[in-house]
């Protein structure tokens, strides 16, 4: 099968854009709506392609795991039509006149919420993604330019090509959602480049995918980061709430970002929360520095590079410090700048901690699973930024926004 | 003389960056005026060093114009001062609550202007950048890194060496301001490449430099673009009215990026337009389209390549069109994304040109030489940024900051 070059697929994209960027809220709701019903409608043929994908991963000898993320049901279908319908019931974020002031020459300024024009999605086996960003990108004014993997590329095309279908009867240019279907290595790193074309790149995946953006991207991307989250309990906690909320962030989903990976705790309350935790999570893994295991029996050393570690599984870090200073120096060092939390009752402890750790999202007496897109209220969300520049934190449709000055004058030249 | 390696500069600049983040605007505020003070009265001891630089350019054969730009004098050092007493006396950014709402299960969440951190400013023979970005990035809470050019590498340690004295005196981090002291092309490499320690590169230079943070930076970078400016007269303009913005914005001051660089003009208006300029621009080289040739019997041919340069002179470049959809089409494929104006008296023409043109400002009846961080009340200016990511047009303090999600709760867990 022939493929479409990488150039002329974004040069397509840009000029979707040109045209989406002007598009009205109800325009793009229309849009939404449309292709969600036309998902539904076309649950067999999407299965069908998908079970091209199911065979050949079955075939290639993929993990039973990976061919269940790639494997789709009418259920999975119909889910992304009803997240299509909700991304049409958020406020559209395109126009929102963010500051205005005049100038004493008479000029008026405004600065307004604009799409950013092309935003390139590269992304793992999940199928859902390519409808899921198509939804956001459209929603925010965004062509949606995507590249999945290999693995998917059947599901991919007929998902993109059901919901282009929907996008040009409801009035906007088809080419408001392109994938890929060049599924080449060779393909990905070109994607990366497409300077001038490609306004913000967004990965979503796993540290290998990140990597590669790192090294081989050339236009300008947003990196959904790791979360290396730790939870501090202060010397002034109510240690029944400290329990909960680390129960919580451990143990509720640890293979996501938001999970805390480490505890840190002070020496007073240290022998009380151990202990306890040491029965509440029974079933995690604990490791941690020499006070921490004299405390208890059954935990294992914790190198520097545990405090490091996303762990991403049951495994706890533990350290134990004398005072909040030492609290603080040890989070901002081993931080990946995602979400970290107090515990205290102590009202100066907290808004120290709050102002000077440095993360995305800092907590005072809740669980860091908190920090997303859905908790937030934003409604949808594309990723959790751990960049300082541009996004910073759960990104929803705003996120998908750059903004312009307007600047109208009666003639003004300047002096 | 021995040099002090970049990453341990950059790690002093980082610890520096913490205390800062949190420091109070008096604090921030006494600094600056204790610098301006000590500058002043240093003025001696910086025009000794700078002496030093000038003799070495001389020596090295390096062009007058470079040498004027590198030399220092009392007024210039004055000049300095005063530009610091301007920052202590705008606004603090760091701390401004951009936002802020209450979840259904209580949780408190606000959005808090905080510093970058660490600001890295990598810059040309200028040794009043030095002081200049130290100033910018005290009063936002950010440590400032600097790397100047090797032929200023005298005057800009004498400069940094009297702001840090005066940072100390004043109570704050001496290492808030550091200047790198080796100025080997592979430490300004090094400084480019410093992740997790810088948290902004800015450059401030020209094309070679850009270049050069393109092909190696590895750390977030905001850049200060080019400015292929366009103004656009509709068929509906006032002629006197374009007439008078075009002559200001290509020749009040040629040498800069919001200098317009090209004029698209209606048929309908181009022969009484383009006789007018034939006279008002009678310094300026023209280069036109075919039709605009036809009209003004001393303009070159413009070729596409023309069109698409920023030509930083008394140069400009004219397209006839015949529609405001060509208008539009020919203004963003020639853009750089900088700043657009558009001359009418019609109201829906205008709304389309500022709504479909892509550019960090779009103006009506104005000169583009407004897009700038003082005719824009920013009080101060570190660049005029082109990207869509972070900031876009110009950056004043705001732009040297990030925000931060606090959340507030009592305990809450997620179900």
């Amino acid at each position: 099968m022939a493929v479409t070059p990488i150039p002329e697929l974004a040069r397509r994209s840009k000029d979707a854009s040109r045209e989406l960027a002007t598009a009205s809220s109800s325009a793009k709701d229309a849009a939404l709506l449309a292709a969600a019903d036309l998902l539904v409608a076309r649950t067999a043929d999407i299965l069908a392609a998908n079970a091209l994908d199911v065979a050949g991963a079955e075939a290639g000898g993929i993990a039973a795991g990976l061919v269940d993320r790639l494997r789709l049901t009418p259920e999975r279908v119909a889910s992304m039509a009803s997240g299509l319908r909700q991304v049409a019931g958020l406020a559209d974020p395109v126009g929102e006149v963010l500051d205005g002031w005049v100038r004493p020459n008479g000029l008026h300024i405004s600065r307004v919420r604009v799409p950013l024009g092309v935003v390139a999605i590269i992304y793992e086996s999940r199928p859902n993604v390519t409808s899921d960003a198509a939804g956001l990108c459209l929603k925010s004014g965004n062509a949606a330019f995507l590249r999945g993997s290999s693995t998917a590329i059947h599901s991919n095309l007929a998902i993109a090509s059901v919901l282009r279908e929907a996008v040009a009867k409801a009035g906007l240019p088809e080419d408001s959602v392109i994938v890929v279907d060049d599924t080449s290595r060779e393909a990905a790193v070109e994607f990366m480049q497409q300077v001038g074309l490609i306004d913000c790149l967004i990965p979503r995946g796993g540290a290998s995918l990140i990597a590669s953006i790192k090294e081989h991207a050339t236009v300008p991307f947003v990196i959904d980061g790791d979360g290396n989250c730790h939870v501090y309990v202060d010397r002034a906690a109510d240690l029944d709430m400290a329990e909960s909320i680390i129960v919580n962030a451990k143990t509720q989903r640890p293979s996501v970002c938001n999970a805390a990976e480490s505890l840190v705790v002070h020496a007073k309350v240290a022998a009380d929360l151990l202990g306890r935790l040491d029965v509440a999570l029974a079933d995690v893994e604990l490791v941690g520095d020499g006070r921490a295991r004299a405390l208890v029996s059954r935990m294992g050393e914790a190198t520097d590079e545990d405090f490091a570690t996303e762990f991403l599984d049951l495994k706890l870090s533990v350290k134990v410090v004398d005072d909040l200073d030492a609290a603080i120096s040890h989070v901002n060092r081993n931080s990946s700048g995602h979400s970290e939390a107090i515990v205290t009752n102590d009202v100066s402890a907290a808004d120290r901690f709050l102002a000077e750790v440095d993360a995305a999202a800092v907590l005072l007496n809740a669980s860091t699973r908190f920090v997303d897109g859905e908790e937030f209220g934003f409604g949808a969300e594309i990723g959790i930024s751990t960049q300082k520049l541009h996004a910073r934190g759960p990104m929803g449709l705003a996120q998908l926004t750059t903004a312009k000055y307007v600047v109208r004058g009666n003639g003004q030249t300047r002096g």
